[in-house]
């Protein structure tokens, strides 16, 4: 396919915005377009990829709202355009000599289309086969995933070895990676998620320490009481409402509480939005709350690659890939982040 | 009266914890006791003192609900025992040899009571007489607000000259301070408080260069809207609730909320307590919140008395007294703190 000059590429664009619920498809549409990748019609200084994996990430939802200063403060995706996520890609023409046909490329914000031309400066990533890493390990440990998990425990959890973490969200696509990062740093690791199934495996592959169900124990107070006799020391936040109310009852002096994400408030108007009641506690425990964005932590993406590399390396962290196929499976693996449907990071394979 | 060998002192007790609301006369109770101050009857490294000046101040409030792991988490005052604050004495007798009678005495907990005998490792500061500050003023800039404002703004809010600060409270204690220590750090700052004499007091004696009437624009985000059309950057939160909602619609990325204390919030049992909806705004603005206590930062006292005390000397800080006479105005002291019926920091003069 690699030598073909005309392909039709399919690719989702973003029909109208959602501003409650999960984005259904009178939100996100699909078409065909046809795309020439002759090299006289690829401008210099461009590349024409082929779309291998696509990562589905819920700050995508923030994209999709129409609204610009809410929540997450990211850009909207332009009505009618092709919406973009993070990816990878494999090169099929190169109108750069830093890239040649055959090479995979990672790029942060890669059409979600079969087929795309972009300026070579839109590569994050060469990949290097000689680190025999998985391209899809690139959308995940190495990814936005593992990035957002690192600079959560990290950069703003200063673990210490012993200390109390929580974990929420526990077997989405960060909070796996956030809790075997904790158990690294030789801390002890609680985390949360919605199925027996996801417990069983959070425990046994992953080496969490406790996992709640919290369907199974919906007083999340008293589970916390339970599994933290000790207090919580880092509480690493990816679902918000309810769920932080509950861990600020809970907290340590000097607690750590990195906001990841908070997916269960994504899909409404703040003003609908659960309110957090015992903030207060924030002050007798001197709590340090830190929004982050990826974006903000960029200087320090070497030493993230650099340290998560080494534990694939030495097999010291295990990961896990919900694998959807095609482009058309975007809209349900977009809507499957906002159930408990899931477990682990959610990839399309194109 | 120092001659004196035999006093009854007038005392304030905790005759019963008050879980909601402001506490009354059946929570907080009055008594003459009989004590002695003659040199045999003082243990030796003890003090006798005389009271002169008292800080009323709003995290008292926090010591009489009976509940121990509750909002400031601090230790609750025992039934039946006298309550203590922070305060100003005069040495009576001393069997002591660093301190002489006549000597004026800082001291954190001192009972709320006319005379006290007290361990002489009681004594925070003794007062220098040749630093020419008045000693009602060890309670105010150079004490709790004072304190409480300086590790507000220059701890955590690390004001950046010509960034937008915004001061809840603006007319308490703690406020007018900070609000002026940001002016000084070269920020613009706007306050909100809740009459118009305060609108005008903050404006042409303490240098705000805008204040919001809350009574008068009871939209605070409408308020915020025209006063903050660049954003905040720094929130020194007094009030807690509603306001800090508010105020998490116009953060800017990297704003840094130091959490004073929540002073509309102390009344109520917590699940009672008005719920924030829009914690998201953190993670995209990538906010900052940190709750703190100053029995955390002692270890930079010195550098704040350094600080302020030049500021004092240089008459480049302001500040204003509520004086309140007599032991058993505590009780209304302490009420008043909760309405907005105050200009400035309330003190008691014995």
């Amino acid at each position: 396919m690699e030598g073909v000059d005309n392909v039709e590429s399919k690719e989702c664009y973003m029909a109208a915005y959602s501003r409650d619920g999960v984005p259904s498809s009178d939100h996100l549409k699909f078409r065909i377009v046809s795309l020439s990748l002759a090299v006289d019609s690829i401008p210099d200084d461009h590349i024409a990829i082929r779309s291998l994996w696509i990562s589905v990430d819920p700050y995508l939802r923030s994209r999709m709202t129409g609204v610009e200063e809410d929540g997450l403060n990211v850009t909207q995706f332009p009505i009618n355009q092709v919406i973009v996520s993070y990816g990878v890609g494999k090169i099929v023409k190169s109108k750069d000599e830093k890239y040649k046909e055959g090479d995979l490329v990672v790029i942060a914000e890669m059409p979600v289309a079969e087929y795309s031309v972009l300026p070579s400066k839109a590569v994050t990533t060469k990949i290097d086969p000689a680190l025999e890493v998985s391209p899809s390990e690139y959308l995940n440990v190495l990814g936005v995933p593992g990035y957002a998990a690192w600079v959560g425990i990290q950069v703003i959890g200063k673990p210490k070895a012993g200390e109390n973490v929580f974990i929420s969200a526990a077997a989405g696509g960060v909070g796996m990676i956030a809790g075997q990062l904790a158990k690294l740093k030789g801390c002890r690791v609680v985390g949360s998620t919605g199925s027996d199934d996801k417990v069983k495996l959070l425990k046994e592959e992953f080496g969490f320490d406790e996992v709640i169900n919290y369907k199974k124990e919906p007083d999340l107070d008293a589970a916390l009481s339970k599994y933290f006799p000790n207090g919580i020391d880092i509480y690493f936040e990816n679902v918000g409402g309810k769920t932080l109310e509950a861990v600020l009852n809970h907290v340590n002096t000097y607690a750590r509480i990195p906001l990841s994400g908070m997916i269960s408030q994504y899909n409404e108007v703040w003003t609908e939005r659960e309110g957090v009641r015992n903030l207060l506690n924030m002050v007798g425990k001197e709590v340090h709350m830190q929004g982050f964005m990826l974006r903000s932590y960029m200087h320090l993406f070497g030493d993230f690659a650099t340290e998560m590399g080494g534990y694939l390396k030495e097999q010291k962290l295990t990961s896990k890939l919900k694998i959807n196929k095609g482009i058309e499976s975007f809209l349900d693996s977009m809507g499957s982040l906002f159930t408990s449907s899931n477990i682990g990071k959610v990839v399309i394979q194109v």
